[in-house]
């Protein structure tokens, strides 16, 4: 069988270029708009695509007065995208740090069946200090999150095993809807959790939704070796996308995992003109829309340094690479600075785009060359598109990329079945109960 | 202005009667299926009717060995029955005591987006045991609960109010998306909670979605007066009916609220024949399938009793009807039982079409007799509408009972608005620091 790429849509507002929203091309207005999103959906759906993802924050992230933010939270959005399409795969980001698992198990499983197979969770630990203040706690450090996080996968699976494949009888007749042999109390005692469940949600098409993981700090990595189907990142360049590849692959083996359980998509922003000069002329209006005001504070946020803009024609400042280890997009950037020789003002536009991840602008041809060489190259095992503008740029994708890389062997052409695992190739798990002897579930009454 | 009923169908898996997914006109398969509650929204918007209403638990709720349970999260559905409607409002049921007021003013507020205006929360405390074990906390006292709700709802009314109407400005050129002194952080500090805000989400249509309670306690019917704008109550009689309406509206004025701000929807299970033995028939068809080993798991979850099956041709034994005055069901399942001097298998019978809520068999004149005679004594303003079996139930009052009504001017022939609000006749509030003078909002930043 020939090796197919993955890709994913990263939806986001109406595009991912900080400036999208003040581009002709855009209607802002459609930031609170579902069918803006089921448009979306569709037309990944209309190209094949694997999956459709969106990013979430538990505050409001970035300065709103420069940028169209406020939008719709995932998990809710999510379904009203599943009823209007059959294959495309629905992640939606959900923090560990912020939640309860019973909650986060119900609502995907609710999903998974709402969709008939196909959610996916972006699990993040959010590293943020806002966030932290809407939950009444201060920001808990980067090594208890992902503990937590770590004890929160752990009880999410398990719930999500609780009802065994085969626990609904609906016998009519004889009056049992369900086996209660088949549906297991998980009893679950932790450091930071205590459930004892089972869900009350039946086993869902997929038994588990399909994990994905955006950390690439050590711990994010090690995480994602252990838990992660499918892993967005953000990569500058081809030599540190396939190291990246490497490092993470070389993890699995420790928590007993084979090198096919885990995909890599690193995030690309692709500009796309039918000509290199129509591309690069929708680059340069992009970049003429940037307000360096709106770039300092993002700059701020990647990586915790405040400057006004009388800094904007200097080089970047030197500044540290780590922060307890946690900040691993803070070096990508202070590395991008330094390699490249660039004036922050170079350093926002090229920030701009894609917040740290990489930027291409040219022919549908020359994208499907970049993503050829890193996918032969063993850099990727798919990506993360990231479009400028939306829905534009996803169309040009769909409608451009695609069918080259259609015509190139390297992308499918018609679905290889109805769920997202099936999308991505990875298998359906199934229940961690199912090989135990029977157990009666006490019956639950409740008031 | 003629006055007009209110109508709510609450929608419960493949019907209100316990047995329902035994008879042979339902589709227990369906539980799952999200085209089953689309259909089902689509028939109550055929109907006209205000809205539809999900209950919910935080646990497998009930004895799932007979019967069909373990659907699905309310707000993850209500999004996809959004979709597929235009004018019925969408009510979902979420916990105070299990979630923080950041996440439910966020998913309410996308629902409302969502639906352009047609969000509704149940607002419950979650008295059930079971829901607390699946929390890691052992459940909390009646008061302490009511207290956490109360301090909630204040929470997320701010966040709600958060951004002003007016605060998107969508400058493209200027290249100012928001006005940020009418974005405004919240500072709430509280007993329960701290939260700084604002929303991440931007004001929605209807302000904030429709408040809905159910609770009949003291503490139930205070909170109720204090916040709510439509209660859902299960009244066996129209006295007891039209008592409870009175008692709720006396408690309005002190919290400054006037008569018409609140409506109150007493439950009711139509069983609709197009005779009245076809009615009788029905109700027979489902009596005889009842499996009395649930009744009396339903039984000890109503009343705190645990009988054995020895005991259902008794009369039910002498068991107190005061419980730190929560059980307000558990009062009206032992006032019910002692009134009609009913044995324990005619009591079962008397709850398995509606848990304590009134169930009414007849022709669609009679039902709407009865509706009609609870309206007109001030016993009620609407009704909860629990259909028996699902959807044909649902599709038998809407066809029938509706036009009825209609016909009497008792209930719209086409829905007044676009919103929620609107269907019930109740106000948009606006943003309480819409009259504040300008506070600018500290830029957040957020990594």
């Amino acid at each position: 069988m020939t090796r197919h790429l993955h890709l994913n849509a990263f939806l986001m507002g109406v595009g991912h270029h900080e400036a999208a929203w003040r581009h002709p091309s855009a209607e802002p207005a459609r930031l609170t708009d579902v069918r803006h999103y089921q448009n979306l959906a569709r037309i990944a759906e209309r190209g094949k695509l694997d999956s459709v993802f969106l990013a979430d924050g538990l505050a409001l992230w970035g300065n709103v007065r420069h940028n169209a933010l406020g939008g719709l939270e995932p998990l809710t959005l999510l379904s009203a995208l599943a009823v209007v399409t059959e294959h495309v795969g629905l992640i939606a980001t959900v923090s560990t740090t912020y939640n309860e698992p019973f909650h986060v198990a119900r609502k995907f499983a609710s999903l998974d069946h709402i969709s008939r197979g196909r959610a996916g969770w972006n699990i993040v630990t959010s590293a943020g200090e806002a966030e932290a203040h809407n939950f009444g706690i201060e920001r808990p450090p980067h090594a208890e999150r992902y503990a937590r996080a770590t004890e929160f996968l752990d009880v999410v699976g398990k719930l999500w095993d609780s009802w065994e494949d085969d626990a609904v009888l609906s016998d009519r007749a004889g009056g049992t809807y369900a086996d209660l042999g088949k549906i297991h109390p998980i009893e679950h005692e932790g450091a930071h959790f205590s459930v004892r469940g089972p869900l009350n949600t039946s086993r869902t098409p997929q038994g588990r939704p399909l994990l994905v993981q955006a950390g690439s700090s050590e711990d994010g990595k090690d995480f994602a070796a252990r838990h992660a189907e499918a892993v967005f990142t953000a990569q500058q360049t081809l030599g540190e996308a396939r190291e990246f590849s490497i490092d993470l692959r070389n993890r699995l083996r420790a928590y007993g995992r084979r090198q096919e359980e885990l995909l890599v998509l690193p995030g690309i922003s692709p500009i796309i003109g039918s000509t290199e000069e129509e591309a690069h002329r929708l680059e340069k209006e992009l970049e003429d829309l940037i307000i360096p005001a709106y770039g300092l504070s993002q700059l701020a946020t990647l990586i915790g340094v405040d400057l006004k803009e009388d800094a904007l024609d200097k080089p970047l400042p030197d500044v540290g690479v780590e922060t307890e280890g946690a900040q691993s997009r803070r070096k990508l950037v202070v590395e991008l600075a330094r390699r490249e020789r660039l004036t922050v003002r170079q350093l926002l536009s090229r920030l701009a785009g894609g917040r740290g991840h990489r930027v291409v602008a040219g022919t549908p041809e020359q994208i499907a060359d970049e993503l050829q060489e890193w996918f032969d190259y063993g850099a990727a095992d798919g990506f993360n598109i990231m479009p400028p503008i939306l829905p534009r740029g996803l169309e040009d994708f769909v409608d451009h990329v695609v069918p080259e890389l259609q015509a190139r062997g390297l992308f499918r052409t018609e679905y290889e079945g109805g769920t997202l695992r099936e999308n991505y190739g990875l298998t359906r798990p199934s229940s961690r109960y199912a090989a135990e002897p029977d157990r009666e579930l006490d019956v639950v009454v409740a008031s």
